[in-house]
Parts: C-alpha cells; structure tokens; sequence
C-alpha cells in the first residue's frame, strides 16, 4: 500500500464521511465497498504504469522528428491503462458508460496517478475537455467528440492563451468566420474557418489516440469586420486535428491545425506542449464533415459550441474543478516528496545529536564540530536530528493541510451537484471564494515542502539520481498556468470576497466559526480555536481596510500578500478541522502525527499571516508607486 | 554597461568608500582608478567569453567519453580568459606576481563572472586553494603549487566530503600512511599513501590545465593502526592527479587518483562534480618525486599540509571567505534573474491597470475580466501592473540587500588583513557572526528572488527560451554545499553568538545600534530606524530565551527559524546604513530605488521576524518532539 492511502483513507471517511454520499439518488449504488475498488484499481495502474517511469519521461523530452512528436512507450502505455480503466468517464451518468463516481472519490483516486507521475498522462485535459462539451456541446457533438474522448479513441485540448495575449483572453486574435453560405447546417454544429496562433497548448500534437479535439477560443468578426474588443467577443470551437463523419469516423482528410513548436520546459515533461497555427494553409482543407470541394474560405474547420459570444463562459463553466485539478496536482508533487525524503531520512546514517550546551571553542564551522558531540558514537539516521525533523514536519504539515482542503472543496463540488438548493448555493459561494485559494496555495507551500525535500537529501537532493529535484521543477509551473498566481489574488481580493455583497466570505467566516466553537470545547484544541478565531478576525478586518478607499488600484497593489494570509487562515481552519475528526483519547501514532502537523501549522505558520497582511491593512504603496525608471 | 555597474559603483565608493583602501600600505599603489579598470576588465570578459554561453553549459553537461571528461570549448576559452586576467592572483603580493588587490574589489569584480555564468569557470576552487597552501604550505609547497595555480597551469579542487558521511566530517575514513621510512624528507613534504573515496568533489576531473591539485582530508591512523575518531584526527595533504618534480615539471607519472563517477546536477552544470577514488590501484603509482620502483606502499601519493591532526584547522582558515564566496554566487544568480525579468516586464505588453472599483459581476475568473478594466485601450507593458512592480521591487530588494551585506563582508576581510590590531579584532568578531548569514541568506531570499524571476516571465519563464529557470535551478545548490542551512543555522546559534561570551553579537548590536543612531536623526528614517531597534531587541531577547535552559537540544531546536530571523535584522541594518549613504536631498531614480527597495524590506520583510522568533523564544518542541512513527 502507498504512504498515501491511509491518510486519504482518514480524510475521506473519518473526516469527509465520503461514504455518506451514497445517500444521495446519483450516488445510491455505491458504497465505501465501491469506492474503494475504485482507488485500489488506480493504486495499482499508478504503481505499475506511472512510477517506474517518472524519470523516463523527464529525460525523454517530447520530440518532433518533422513528422510526428515523439514520447516514450511508456507514455502510451500509461496513457492506455489510464484509458482502459474507466476513469476518463468515471463521473458521467450510467447511460453514458460511466460510473456516477462522486468527484470526491474521483479527486482522492487521481492523487495515486499524479504522486506517481503527474506528467506522463494528460488525461485530466481529456476529460475536461469531453465534460464541457457535455455540458455545452449538441447532442451530435456529444456523440462524435466527447463520447470518443471519454472512450479513449480522441483525446482533448484547452486552446485559449495567444502569444500576444498569455493571461490577457480579452486580446486573442484567432478569427473565426462562417464557412460558406450553409454554415449553420452543418450536423456537427456551426461550422467556421479558423485562423491564428495559439501558445502554451498542453498535449496539443502527440500520437497516443486516434484524433485531437482542440477546444478553442476564438472571436467571430462584426459587420465591420473587426474584431470585438473584450472578453464578450470570444466563442468556443471544437477544432479537431483530424476530420471526421457524423458517426465519428475519420474522413481521411487533415484538418488546418499544425504544430509551430515544442516547449522546452523546465519541468512537467511528460507532456507535450505545444504552439499550434490553425489555419496558415499547411493542411489545406477542401471539405468539412459534408466533404467536397466547394471553395469556401481557408481556415481550419471548428464547430461551435454554444452561442457565439458566450465562449469564455462555456470555457469557465468547468473552472472551478480545472483549478482544484492544478491544486491537486501540487499537493501530489508535494506529498511524493514527501514520502522520498521521509525514506531517505530513515536511511541515510549521518551525524550525530548535539549535546547539552554550548561551547566557547574556537572550532571550525563544520557540522562535526557544533556544540558537544561525542565522535566515538556511532552516526545516527538523519531523521534523529531536530531540523530534520522540522523539515519533514513542515512538509507534511503543508501537503496533508493542501490535501484536506483540496478535498473538502471536491465535496462541495458534489453538494453542488447533488445538494439540497440551499446546499447546492452554499457549496457555490464557498467555492467561488475557495477555489483561488485551492489552485494558489498548494501551488506556493507544496513547491516550498519540495524544496524541503532536496534539503533534506542534502548533495543528493541535487543530483538526478534521487527524484525530488524533478518534483521540485515539475511543481514550478503550478503557480504559473490556469491563471497565475497574481491572477489568483485579484480573483480572490477583487471579485471573490466583495462579490454578492461579500456573501462568500460571510459564509466561509460562518464555517470557520462553527469549527471554531466545536473546537474549543476540546481542552486540547481550545488554544488552536483561539488562534484561529483571531487570524480570522485580522483576515476579515484586512479586506475591509484594502477596500477602505473603494480604490481597485489601493486594494489589489499588495493582493498576493492578502492571498497569502488568507490561504493560511484556510488551511489552519482545515488543520483544525481535521483535528476535530481525531479522537481525543486516541494515541495511535497517525493521530499523534495529525496533531504534530496541525501544531507546526498553527505554531509555525499562522503567526506569518501578520507580517503579509500589515501591508494589505495600510494599503502600503511602495510596490505600486515605484516610478519604472527607479528599477 | 551592465546594469549591475552603477550599483556596485554606489555601493563600493559612495557607500563602503573602497577607494581610501589605499591609505592602507598593502594598498598604497591603488586608487578608484585602478580598482575601476579591474572592474572593467572583469565586466568585458565576462561579458565577451561567459554570459554568451551561460546556455551551452548547462545543455552540454560534463560527460565521460571512458577516458577523459568532456567539457564544452566555451568552457576551456572562459578558463583561459579567466586566468589571462590575472585575477587569480589578484589578491597575492607584488613579488609572488600578484597585484595586491583588496578582497572588497576582487569580490566586486567576481559578481560579473558569477551573473554571466555562475559555473562555466571554476577558478575559485583554484584561488582558494592556492591561497591556503601560500598560508599553510611549505616553500616548496607554495613554489610547486601554489604558484602554478595562480599561473593558470594547474587547477585546484577542495576534496573534504566522503558518500558515508557528508557533512559530518568527523566521519571520514579517507586513510593516509606513512610512505616508506624517508617519508619525512621528501622535498615536497612528508610523504603519505592515501587510500579513500571521495563525494561531491567540483572540478574533481576535466583537460582545462595541465594538472589537477587536490587538497585532501584524510585521517593517519595512531599506533594501534585505528584511525582516530572525530575531527581531531583529520590531517591535510596535497594529491596533485599528475606527479610533478621539485620544480614543478610534470614527471609524466599518473598518481593514483581515478574518477568514479559524474554526478548529474539539477543546475551548476557547467563545473564538474566527481566521486573520486583515491590509492584504489586503477593507476598504481611506483615512484614519487623521487622516482624508482620502491616497493613503498600502495594508494595515492600525498604531501602532508601543515601538522598531522590539524587538517580541519587548516582547511577552515579559509572557510569565511568561502561562505562568502558562495553568498556572492547566490547573490549574482539573484541579479541575473532580477535584471532579466525586469527586461521582460518593460517589454512584454499584456494585460491592463485594473479600474478604480469591485464589481459584483459574476464573472469567469480570468485576469481579462478583473475588476474595472477598457478592453478598449491597448495593452499595457507588464510592467506597469502593481503585482510586476512587487515582484521585480522584491528582487530589487533581496539582491541588492544581499549584495550590500557581502562587500560589507568582504571589507571586514580586508580589515582583517590590513587594519590596526583592534580593528583586526573587531572585524573578526564581526566575520564569526555575519559569515553564516553571509552564506545562507542570499543561498534562501536570493533563490526566491530567481523563483519571482519565472513568475513575472509567466510561461515563457517556464521554458529554456529566458534564461531564468537556470538560475533558479542553479542557485538552487548554494543551500546546499560549504555548509547546508541547518549548519549554518547551528553555527550561528549554537556557536558564533554565544562564543566569548557573547562578544561578537555585543558587537554586532553595537553596529547596528551606531546606524540606528545616526538614521534616526532623518526624519524620512527615524520610522525604519525605530523597526531595527525593535527587531534588534527582539532577536537579542530571542538569543537569551533560546539559551534559558542551558540545553543545546532545547536552543538549537529551531536554529533555521532564527537565522531566518537573524538574517532578516542584518540585511534590515544594511538597507538602512545603505540609505545613510543616500544624500537626503537626492531626486535620482537611483536613489529613489533605493529608497523604495530599503522601504520594502522594512514594510515587507522584516515584521516577518516575528513569525520566525515566536518559535525560538518559546523553544517550541513541537519538531523535536515528533516521534518517528508519527511521521
């Protein structure tokens, strides 16, 4: 059994009560029985089809041989085991072949795939792409795009950034016009030629399935021909590399989308990622899914999904669960890690405790000489030393305190899909408010725990042949893509906790109360419910007085430090809660291990919320005025 | 002009007033003028044979064809220029050839190589250890050595660390014995054959001289045969890889020094990193200097350096200007990444300001629908958004805190060198207590800086396309070798505040205290003035209660947090003494960088000692305490 499965075992169903899901209607054929199958089977795929090859995919870089992109055989073959087990379609209705699965249980059983390799599959891309056009796509779209997806035979791509625009979507420039006179009638939607560049498009070209199905955003031009300005002038197409029939066969026939280049990243390199042109007359196409010549514009062809204008909508409706997704895959990184170096830490004889006080010696700076030790011992495992210690501490503190949380917002994501009304709009509004914090704070503290990890390996840690400098550079990129961290803060500090009239937060600050109150009935944990109670207080003063002004430019010049502080407040109510799930006459050692973590928290960490919200608090403007030339 | 210039100009002259060095005998020939042209040359070379390939070494790894070790032409061309310079005896007498060069400019000027390429070269190894043998080494020693190493023909390597023990040097099981019974009077020193592996070594093996100069730990064991246990019995010996005459000719003879194995690095690719083997038979030595078949023993010829049992003594003579020397590398890698990506944010237009209100639209989440922006007006260059203002001030701040506290250092060497006895006295009391913080602050907060350094680059800074992931990954080592953070962090509070009773910390205080002083007398810094004076009296009551039980395991529990806290008061004190070298009336942009760069770390920065201290104070035993099985 993986290090990871009993602490997702304690906060699936001794904190989460997962199992309880099955007393809703979508839920009722499954059970903590079925569940568990579930996340045996993709332990087992993980083991056996991820983990031995985490290092092959990072020194195999995804390359073009001018004709096709290149990836390791074990790329294909994860790419099938994750694809024959069920899981591309695990959440979809049973009439679609799938197995009602709760997201919960959907979340907590890709963790085992992304500790093991969290870049060799890039399935996740798939599924949201084919759970979209669920969603949003017509029943023919249904049929011939997201049914294969989840079958395996196409994967899916996200095409939205430009290499103008990066984060800015209001500035993409993909122009995307009807296809002739009859464009409407086309049986797979809307159908439009599309032209222009897209960057950053993950699993954007690769031979592991039979055909790509590129989700783009793209803008229809106006009567004047030009371009809307704006995120309101952005519609959704299904552009798919190969063409196909209504039944979902390939005509044969290429579609206008070719690769301009591979990414060299510095980490994340089992999957490929890609700079797409779509439409630059490399694969000239004569017909659609009608086929023929028939002289229409050039253009790759795309169908529309939904109303045009309403793309980034559609595209946003799944981002909730796409940054949970990021945040996941960061606590994944985190907890792998973890787990290394907690072995090394065992292992690895080293050194000796020190002694009792301090000397005055002249000595010579080196480990082997610090205050009274005694040389003629034997070494110790370098885990019996106290900062060891801290670091393994910290670590398991930050990825165990990510993962409860990360798994907390899949449960509301299931309240809000099968939920009572009022649930189902609590669930909406404390993930409105928790998601930014979900996607940022794993993607910070867990790439901070990896750092921790190579320090623990010492030397070795920098070497290639221990594997935490890869999760280290693999973890990197989680602050950057699905929005930035920057764009987190702003989504959090200037939408999330004034939206509604500050609904959210009041709601999030209600749940932390109630944990607060049961907490402090518990003599033990009376001293973490004060703290908690009072960073919430210093958390909920700091948004008031960033907005003091009623200024954007005032509140969000320091929102980074805001989201900081707040995610720590988070994560400290998380820790509590867990805590609460705890048996207090309990002296197992995972129980004393939980109260060990929710104590670094809550001793080590939440004190920092302090110095990050001193500047929200006073609006400080010493980043924001820094005249340019001052650099 | 490099962009580092001006600031090292400020910070050397305005500041430091390096140019009245010359008041001083050994510098009596000098002036700001011949400091600038060393300064110039170093700049141009540099520029011309290191930032060019910054790039190449780190794709063109070292690599072992079975015979010798493959490095790029760059690398060889980088070595020659470097010791074309002259700068590797730049610091050395006028009679050895040398030019008498303060350390403060000599490490001024390395900051231009280590920001163009922190390890296509090095010669530091080389400088480091020639400079210890011309302190330790006999007259034949320095002759046949040291100054073949300063002529460039040789290189140097530091061979300590062993694969079973690490750090912990007390643990080494190199083993040297008598080579035959004239041992004693071998010309070149006492004759030993040692026998032992050896970790981590840089510049272990490579073609770049004409031989390598090892300086070996190695222990000679007592009457009984047993090698003495602790760092008492650890002695230092000169293993060059190729035998040489008395006149330092080579005599064509190979010792017994064989390369093991390469280690492959996350970063810092362009220097060699070896296991070596030494005396283990793959070149089995017949003669020394010499010469003839003697049938003396096996393993690899050595020359004892200094006394049997004061190796270590000898090794860390010189360990204060390594730390610094690494400090000065973490230091310049923080640079690179700051000056890159503060090119990138002038010229990458993306995004707009933020508008002057929340909205309470619901919205998708992404930066283009953040609050209040015209996606009518064109794009803005990134760095006109407040969060790249933070994360290029925050850099600004870190590095050239960083830099100031070094050439601080690097005077205090000098002082040490050249100053009247009580100066002498000071400034090595001075050293004892900042050198941990000179290593392991910029090693941290510099790192940091090259991860902010990514984060404004957003994807691009993902790729190896921007030079920034390197930086990060390199810079990644310097909490890591001559000393890990736990290390300096136990030195620091396990030794070098409480040493002497406490005379280096009084002293220390009294500095700070002595800028506090004369800060508070400007009423634009009484406030920064008054922050230190607080931080300083916290730290200093955090020494004292982490010390209150008398108990090292108790004190030293959390000696990280306090270096943290440590470091951040003393790079505080340096902002502030920076800006009493800032003329009051000054508009420049300049000096209003500065101004906002010192601002920030008080604004930002230093209120997080408060955090880091809470645990010292208390000496929370929450990690000590942590039972293994807990984990």
């Amino acid at each position: 059994m993986s290090a990871l499965r009993p602490t997702l075992d304690f906060l699936l169903y001794d904190w989460l009560h997962a199992e309880r899901l099955d007393e809703r209607a979508r839920f009722a054929d499954h059970s903590r029985e079925t569940f568990d199958a579930v996340l045996d089977t993709c332990e087992r795929i993980a083991r056996e089809k991820y983990a031995p090859f985490n290092r092959v995919v990072d020194t195999q870089e995804p390359h073009f041989d001018g004709e096709k992109v290149i990836l390791p055989q074990a790329t294909h073959e994860a790419h099938q085991a994750y694809g024959e087990s069920g899981m591309l379609s695990a959440s979809q209705d049973y009439e679609e072949g799938g197995m009602q699965l709760p997201y919960t249980v959907e979340a907590a059983a890709g963790l085992f795939f992304a500790t093991a390799s969290v870049s060799i599959n890039s399935s996740l891309l798939t599924k949201g792409n084919a759970n979209l056009l669920m969603v949003h796509g017509t029943e023919p779209q249904k049929a011939v795009f997201a049914r294969n997806e989840f079958a395996g035979r196409f994967s899916g791509t996200m095409a939205l950034s430009e290499p103008q625009a990066g984060s800015s979507l209001s500035d993409i420039a993909t122009r995307a016009t009807p296809d002739g006179t009859d464009f409407e009638s086309d049986p797979l939607g809307p159908r439009y030629r599309l032209k222009g560049n897209k960057m950053w498009i993950s699993a954007g070209e690769h031979e592991l399935s039979e055909n790509i199905i590129h989700l783009v955003l793209a803008k229809i031009p106006g009567p004047d021909g030009k371009l809307v300005a704006g995120v309101k002038g952005i519609s959704l197409f299904i552009v798919p590399k190969k063409l196909v029939d209504t039944e979902g066969q390939l005509t044969g026939e290429r579609n206008d989308v070719a690769l301009a280049g591979l990414n060299h990243k510095l980490g994340w390199r089992g999957t490929t990622n890609t700079l797409l042109n779509f439409g630059e007359g490399k694969y000239p196409v004569r017909g659609a899914s009608g086929g023929g010549l028939d002289g229409r514009g050039a253009g790759a062809i795309g169908y529309l999904v939904g109303k045009p204008g309403e793309g980034l909508r559609c595209m946003f409706h799944m981002m909730n669960e796409a940054r949970i997704g990021i945040g996941l895959a960061a606590t994944a990184l985190g907890l792998a890690g973890y787990y290394a170096s907690l072995d090394y830490a065992k292992n690895r004889p080293q050194g000796r405790p020190v002694g009792l006080r301090p000397t005055s010696r002249q000595d010579t700076g080196n480990d082997a000489s610090v205050v009274g030790k005694d040389p003629g011992q034997p070494q110790v495992r370098i885990i019996e030393h106290a900062d060891v210690k801290r670091m393994l501490l910290a670590q398991k503190s930050y990825c165990e305190g990510a993962l409860a949380l990360l798994l907390y917002c899949a449960r509301l994501v299931d309240e809000q899909h099968t939920g009572t009304p009022e649930a189902v709009e609590e669930a909406r509004l404390l993930l409105e408010v928790l998601t930014p914090l979900a996607k940022s704070w794993p993607s910070e503290f867990c790439l901070e725990a990896n750092s921790l990890a190579i320090q623990v390996h010492g030397g070795y840690g920098y070497t290639r042949d221990f594997p935490v400098e890869q999760y280290w550079r693999d973890n990197r990129l989680n602050m950057i893509h699905e929005g930035t961290h920057g764009i987190q803060a702003a989504d959090l500090l200037g939408r999330k906790v004034v939206m509604e009239g500050g609904k959210g937060l009041l709601l999030l600050a209600q749940r932390i109360n109630a944990t607060i109150e049961r907490a402090i009935q518990q003599p033990a944990l009376a001293e973490h419910a004060n703290a908690l109670g009072q960073a919430l207080q210093k958390v909920g003063a700091a948004t008031k007085a960033a907005w003091a002004t009623g200024q954007a430019t005032d509140a969000l010049a320091n929102a980074v430090p805001y989201m900081q502080a707040f995610g720590h407040l988070v994560i400290a109510w998380t820790w509590l809660d867990v805590l609460l799930a705890v048996p207090a006459a309990s002296n197992s050692p995972a129980d004393e291990g939980r109260r060990r973590a929710a104590r670094y928290f809550f001793h080590y960490e939440l004190p920092k919320i302090g110095a990050w919200l001193r500047v929200v608090e006073t609006r400080d403007p010493t980043c924001a005025g820094m005249p340019e030339e001052a650099f």
